[in-house]
């Protein structure tokens, strides 16, 4: 495969490669790793590319590879650039014929994010949206044990993702990452609700398997200067009559990541955090709470074939992002074989969870300044 | 003192005396346990009262001791019965020259709220408000750090208290605690929002040192036939700038009643929960979350003044409850003493936490029914 | 009843008063609560005590009191001495015909507490030992589980008291509770070891009904100019052939007083520790783990019956120090009203205890001292 | 680099794989995966091997590995088998001038873990030998704390590995990890001491930076049949007098692999448990415990440079898995290079750990059958 950005000090770059790297399964072999010719020539050095696959243009790279034999032409691209450089190269890789992986928000805007969709339909090609926190083993076991009924109807869900490392004026210093996130010509519309707040989002619809239908969103930017919104919550109601709060800060000082998700149903409810990956809280109207825990025996199918090494011995975030990484290169060898992939593999984020993240995104901002308290979610 | 309601098979009245007794300060001596009677009489003698001080009627016992001798009659009165019987019993008391300890919310309407504050103010006499959770030395530790300034400038207040014992529709089984929580004539306007969001709402408040001054609240009645909310989640706006969420269900099946509070400033954040009472977590912003602890050395003076054992030996909702009985009584005990009570003894709601609470129950049901957004907080 | 030992600035004698007074069951209404007369008689008033029942000399209190009319005198005394103060007033007590309660350990040797055993037996008077750890409703769930079969026969017991409050010579300041724990002429032979060991080694015995009938010491004194053992573990073996490490020390830097025992059966194990004392885990071999906590609806009749308050109210060491009083109370009320004692009061620790835990320590000591691993544990 | 044994269905070969693939540094080329030769092809066609250099015997890949141009050939190799294959192809690999990864324990012997360590003292070459929860960044972060002597002298080590996957005869039925560990001819003298004990032993040399000098064991076989240990307690002296207590288990029924160490000194103390990898607890004696988190910025450098992630996003047992490896081979290339490795890399596991870890196996067996208490830990 080959990668669209991620250069040397780039964050979420060297995440990917970390997370593709470990089953051994996928291949970094070319790369338009920045925009900056320089610095893309070292970085593909330092990941020991060959040569003539380190590229200087992305256009040039899909062009290129489209042109190789197909047994040395690149299977699929990661793009790992900033929100605004997501559309552009996604369409010419999908119009090349390359499978996609794609970081969130799947693109700038709604609009592109659905002539996106369209074009993945037409193309028959796949697509991976990296929404992380639905590759750990305990969120597939929730979103089984929802689906099965043993819970009764879904009624509350609470979702929050508190991060605290924007509760300064990060961006006025330099640090990258601050800057392009809280830029809305770089970042989007939304800024907290855009970056962490479509996590929580995707997390709430893909665990309960509804749809949110209105919002009503309380948006805030809280440090002096900043252009875009640095904290949220969110009233939710659910398409099977469920509501739910949704709450996204980066202002919150001293949190990290600990993103947690609570459903609540008739007889009972299931609570999950990222800060304790590895267990499924199950609770219970009557009877004690149990405790799931990874890697054991008695999970589900989705959540035991996400699972690499035995219960105790903690997988985390890089494992999480490596089973959405695992589960499309499965289902692409499997398509390329012409089987048909297990349900299993087939279970990672795609154009569709994109169209509703940008639909988050639009949606939100849209109730952030209405007066009224709910609005319709418009896709 | 006294006691109105709380004969046996109530909830509350036996925990107001578990908490009274703890301290070995104050003596039950009279009561007016029931409106039955018999239970009442029964109820007195169980406790050990005297006969001639059983009364069946609280119009009667607050009449007989107010023409006792100084040295024998009641110090003060506790009302222990459901929302509907606070005001009456309570002004009543206060013109026969009781002081009133009075479980929460303090009246059935804000109105009364306001009428009974004046008459507290009228007459110099005390009022302790029950909110239970402001009497655990944790929380008490908070709210001195967050008003020391240290951690910075309050931003975000996240308040939460999820049950699950209303998840089936327990009133139509004839459950006492249900059937008059659940009734409009009994309760009041709201259901969950006066039982514990008031709760929240008080502890919220309490912390921060800050007020509510716009809210939006989204209400929901979840279980069928059931004639008030049992379900909620408001959006807040403080009066420094800060803003917050606020969540209360009853329908959180498998939940017990971990109400917690987590409030991010400036450079840190602090966060408790009832089911780890003896723990505050205080979290900065550049360097390691520290672990308060109950009954160690280096807590602040409101905190320590409310610790009964060594730290590692936990106390729980009976001594937080414990406190306020024994800050009340230290209070009334200066005061009848001619000598001013200690700024740590005062620190126990009472009226003006009562008006708010109604408030709070007013303004939410307001909001919960109207199309705006935002609504002032009116009190 | 009455209370020896228990003035002004002790420790244990303010937590026995708590305890005993939350349940408004038990009055104090006499005391020789100090050797020093003027404490004493403070220490009385203080306690609102009648001045004809404030006494200077147990021995007097004991005489005077057992002289008195039965519905006037005293049920039962409390003992609240330092250890080499709670052979000769119990025995007395008993010999006077009042039931005792004391702390733990018992006495000052083992042969004085088989002396005391011998006494209660011989009287037929009840005595409760206070061994508080084994009053919390979860350390009863514990061992109903255990004993019920359901987890398999037990093989592994692990059971720990890290404190650290001796970290530093602090009987060398002067401080009272250091000073005569660690002195062997009032504490007795072992310092830690009889002073938390003890409990350790009762909780172990009592959760697994089982014995010890080897084990194998490693005492030590860390802090330099201590005299007694400040820090120990021993090996453990029980007489269905389990095996077992106990661990205390006062030396644990940082440490409070989270007592904690884990046991281990063919099927599952049972974890428990006081500072999270509302709850039991209790984990499987092949399904999840269950969390068991105080105040719910599904617990059995032992531990539901030591529970005051909704689960999720936590209730602390207070109340499992108040449920020993309480069952001791409820069990004399039954027997002086001719009716038999429930089993659930009855189980409340007394003289058989005592005698154990006072094996232990001459055991520990013995063994601690021997190059030999194992040494039979003799009584 | 290649590997010997690990072939499909082995457990820890293919935890290998999946760590040294995750950075990107390491290659694995070459592999003799298994000693049966059609598991051997399989395997290495499954890894995507290079025919020619999948081989079916060790001694046959070393041989031409080592005829090879410098530029092709293997760097090291990975020795994954059971313990009993470890010391041939060790040595072998280290005479045809290898560098060599290995399995712990180290060998099946103590004599053969010195010649082993005599080899690489003699040719040069560097050894990793994977205790894997030295990589832990929080485990490094512990050990600096230790080191830097804020927290005071060492008193006190708990360490203890509780497993429970032992709890049944699990090797009557022909489970593959099971047989060979329990198996004194391929798994070594001792079971549960060899298979997790050393883990602990090394965890609590590593953290403290002590030598243990006096142990005293009690061994275990608790299941019917099993032909060695499954369960053992250790008690420990250091060489600068503190003790300590070591607990290894494979029958705690429910525990998964919560290893776990705490460390007290005279100022405060250090926990780490791998349930919570990314925490460490620093207790004070005198003010709050503090939290250190994985991925923050006031990490030492030891710490630091073993995160991958930002705080808050686990990482987990494979990370820590990969930090040797990639230590390792950060090694390896600095002197490769005519560098001088930092420090920070060289803090891996080595020959010196590994005679150390079968002197500990040699010396608790011998304890274990020893009548004395302590014997003397020789090497």
């Amino acid at each position: 495969m080959g990668m669209i950005g991620g250069g040397k000090d780039a964050f979420i770059g060297a995440v990917h490669r970390l997370a593709l790297n470990m089953d051994g399964q996928i291949e970094l072999v070319a790369g338009a790793l920045s925009i900056n010719p320089e610095v893309a020539v070292e970085s593909g050095r330092s990941l020991f590319l060959d040569e003539s696959r380190i590229y200087t243009d992305y256009k040039i790279m899909l062009e290129k590879e489209a042109a190789m034999p197909v047994e040395e032409k690149l299977d699929f691209v990661s793009i790992v650039t900033p929100n605004f450089v997501h559309f552009e190269p996604a369409m010419m890789a999908l119009e090349k014929g390359f499978h996609v992986v794609i970081e969130k928000p799947i693109t700038f805007s709604l609009e592109q994010a659905k002539q996106l969709k369209a074009k993945v339909e037409e193309t028959g090609l796949d697509l991976l949206l990296c929404h992380t926190y639905t590759g750990y083993p305990m969120v597939k076991q929730a979103k089984q044990l929802l689906q099965s009924g043993v819970l009764g109807k879904i009624r509350k869900v609470y979702v929050e993702y508190p991060q605290g490392w924007l509760s300064t004026f990060l961006e006025g210093t330099g640090q990258a990452q601050a800057s392009w996130r809280t830029d809305p010509k770089r970042s989007g519309k939304a800024g907290s609700m855009g970056d962490i707040g479509t996590h929580a989002f995707n997390l709430a619809e893909y665990v309960t398997g509804l749809q949110v239908v209105k919002i009503c969103a309380d948006l805030n930017t809280i440090v002096e200067g900043r252009m875009l919104d640095d904290d949220g919550a969110v009233l939710l109601n659910f398409n099977n009559g469920a509501s739910g709060v949704l709450m996204a800060t980066q202002i919150a000082a001293g949190e990290e990541n600990n993103v947690k998700i609570r459903v609540y149903c008739e007889k009972g409810g299931i609570e999950w955090k990222q800060e304790d990956a590895n267990t499924l809280l199950v609770k219970w109207l009557d009877k004690p709470a149990e405790i799931y825990r990874a890697g054991t025996g008695y999970l589900d199918s989705f959540a035991s074939h996400n699972c690499r090494t035995p219960a105790g011995h903690p997988e985390g975030y890089l494992e999480a992002f490596a089973n959405l990484y695992r589960n499309f290169a499965l289902t692409l060898k499997a398509k390329i074989s012409g089987e048909h992939p297990k349900e299993e593999w087939l279970d990672f984020p795609s154009a569709k969870e994109g169209v509703r993240g940008m639909a988050f995104i639009e949606n939100v901002v849209k109730s952030g300044q209405s007066d009224y308290k709910w609005i319709s979610f418009e896709v």
